[in-house]
């Protein structure tokens, strides 16, 4: 009962390395020559599949144009003056691909920031009143205790999670103010200009990523989801008809196996969902007919998909066995099926059971979608004329053939 | 066959929204009063679990302490001036928890740096040629086509995977230098000087976390890779343990199943392995008897032990189905259970092809675990007199008791 696929995930390093010994110097020589017609082709599919990709990019140049106008306008440099790095460095830093990721980074730099300047502020209050020895004692004791103290933190899951580039940003504007004043006088004036500056960063961003194409985290949490559905949808679909041998097995192991392409997306997509659900959280409502994001119903739907998905990856799994099975009995008749041996009836009844399993596994996911529908105010889907993209489903409810004396598994000693 | 118990993963948010609504404001005010010590307790409790947070904190505080005395220190100061702070920021962001993270950081930073100073010169060097306003134009426009290009790069899975943060950089790096080459003469020279402080401060990083009680990423790899065969075994244990009535069924919803404990962790653990080799490959070999970390095997073996823990996972499905069924059955008498039905013997052939499943995926976890042991050239385990870490495996092979007229499954129709 050895599985006849190894899965891919585990051979495809091997074929990888195969490739590799191949290719020797001669083949690498032509390979160099169209290197740039390989990432030119790449990165044009790569763009035809998601466009937002584009258009990010362009935005993200266009935001550095103008952070650059503050340093190549004469007028605009008169008023600002050599901070404006900071607004360039904020802008690098803080300008993501969705709205969500940015107001998170952007708000997280903006507390840290501010947290740190006052804790630096009243440390370098107390450190005034004193002599310029155990002024410089006092800075780097602080700098230590704040240091050893706010790397520990950001060791807390729930910081780690939510927080960890505030609490970065925060020691890093902490050392920053804390060092400097002891060198400088007038730090006051020196972090009022730096405030403004990040504030125009700031301000850049967040035009960027709400009012220009801005792409939605909460949007890619729902197009995920609904991409992990039709997934496993695919996946459930191939199995069944592959048991019942209404396709040909005409792939072998370099061909993609469908069931296993169907499902390994949502095997992986935990960490994936939470990032986009926390990111979802930080945006505004963006439609007419729909309410803030729900995220955290679409992360127990994700854990309700997985516990589905490894369902159907066991089903999977039972499915290879099963066909090797099949293929060392093909010569038996069909007589002979009717009277399996306990050994031959296990995958067989071991099959059955995990689509019973899978059925309860779906139930529960049926309940978060249907959960996940109230809190996000879906509407009811309607079929346009001519338009393909909304199908009407029909579920049809077969009651199955019971015929007593023919569907049980028969025992060896009645034979 | 609806399971008894839904997933802790789905029914902890639940839990946890109940207890929220329950702490009204009078509780509320109690807890903000011991919310301090709970933090105290918390952190002490995550400091015993694991010194090498405690550790890395110290590491940090110390780091920074020295970093700031470029700064306090007056001969110090009077040879780096102002750039000392570019030192201190180094630390800050390039300073992780293991030395592949912090090494692989700070040579993204400094490749990232350097690459983005060469080009930013070049540019700078056509610019110089031409007249103010065409100047002007030329770096608004590269700081563009740059800017978009770069972060369209960062999109493909190959960079945004290996090199992120040093692409990142290199955006960062060259819009400083492109846009204030315009307004500074001496371009050159400040360059030259932040090289040599961002140099500072990756060598005192580079000695912290290399030479100071150093932790390795590929420990943690082959730490974490031991605890998740443990947990595996834990698991498969109680699933056998619990199915032959072994051990009570003591625990409720709100309990933690040990079943789903062991395997749990094995499931979602794909980003955090690859992250983990990724980091590993960076390291130097960092003990007498081990080559360098075989990071990549570890995935794969992380990969099978996976496909492995899929199955549990169905296992422990077919296993909470089971369970339900027996409390219903627990009147019928053991001749009856000789003469079960074709619904009834379902789930328990589910569960002997779910055992003969797991042992085929265990063969794949073997062989990995094998080749590993070759690649990292494991001594073998020898026990030594009173060390209870070393236990010897003893694996018995037990032939089952085979009784044709008993064993098999019985039909209904010779009942």
């Amino acid at each position: 009962m050895i599985p006849t696929k190894v899965h891919a995930e585990v051979t495809q390093v091997k074929v990888v390395e195969n490739v590799k010994e191949e290719n020797n110097m001669k083949n690498m020589m032509k390979k160099v020559d169209r290197y740039p017609g390989r990432v030119w082709r790449a990165a044009v599919k790569m763009g035809k599949e998601d466009p937002r990709k584009v258009t990010h990019s362009l935005k993200v140049g266009l935001a550095l144009t103008l952070v650059s106008l503050l340093y190549l306008l004469e007028p605009l440099f008169e008023g600002i003056g050599d901070n404006a790095i900071w607004a360039v460095m904020t802008v690098v830093v803080v300008l993501e691909s969705t709205a969500g990721a940015t107001l998170c980074k952007g708000l997280n730099r903006g507390f840290g920031t501010f947290i740190a300047g006052s804790l630096a502020f009243l440390i370098e209050f107390i450190a005034n009143e004193s002599g310029r020895v155990f002024r410089a004692v006092f800075i780097g004791t602080s700098v230590f205790l704040i240091g050893a103290i706010t790397t520990y933190m950001r060791f807390f899951p729930n910081i780690k999670k939510n927080f960890d580039y505030g609490v970065m940003i925060f020691l890093l504007t902490f050392n920053l103010i804390a060092v400097s004043s002891y060198r400088v006088d007038n730090v006051l004036k020196i972090a009022h200009e730096r405030f403004y500056t990040i504030a125009i960063g700031c301000g850049i961003c967040l035009v960027m990523t709400l009012l220009i194409f801005p792409h939605w985290s909460g949007e890619n949490l729902h197009n995920s989801t609904i991409s992990k559905i039709e997934g496993l949808a695919k996946s459930i679909d191939a199995c069944v008809n592959e048991y019942f041998d209404q396709i040909e097995e005409t792939y072998d192991e370099s061909n993609k196996d469908p069931i296993y392409e169907g499902f390994k997306a949502v095997l992986d997509s935990k960490s994936n969902d939470e990032t986009m659900a926390l990111h979802a959280s930080w945006e505004p409502r963006h439609s007419r007919h729909c309410y803030k994001c729900p995220g955290q119903q679409y992360v127990k739907l994700g854990a309700a998909l997985r516990q589905f998905g490894y369902t159907v990856a066991a089903l999977h799994g039972c499915l290879r066995t099963q066909i090797q099975k099949k293929k060392l009995n093909k010569q038996i008749s069909k007589i002979t099926i009717t009277s399996l041996e306990f050994s031959e009836a296990l995958p067989l009844a071991a099959f059955v059971s995990l689509l019973v399993e899978a059925v309860a596994k779906l139930d529960i996911v049926i309940n978060e979608v249907e959960e996940l529908g109230n809190l996000a105010c879906f509407s009811e889907c309607v079929k346009k004329d001519g338009d393909d993209q909304y199908e009407t489903i029909t579920i049809k409810y077969e009651t199955p053939r019971v015929d007593l004396d023919q569907d049980h598994l028969p025992s060896n000693r009645t034979e």
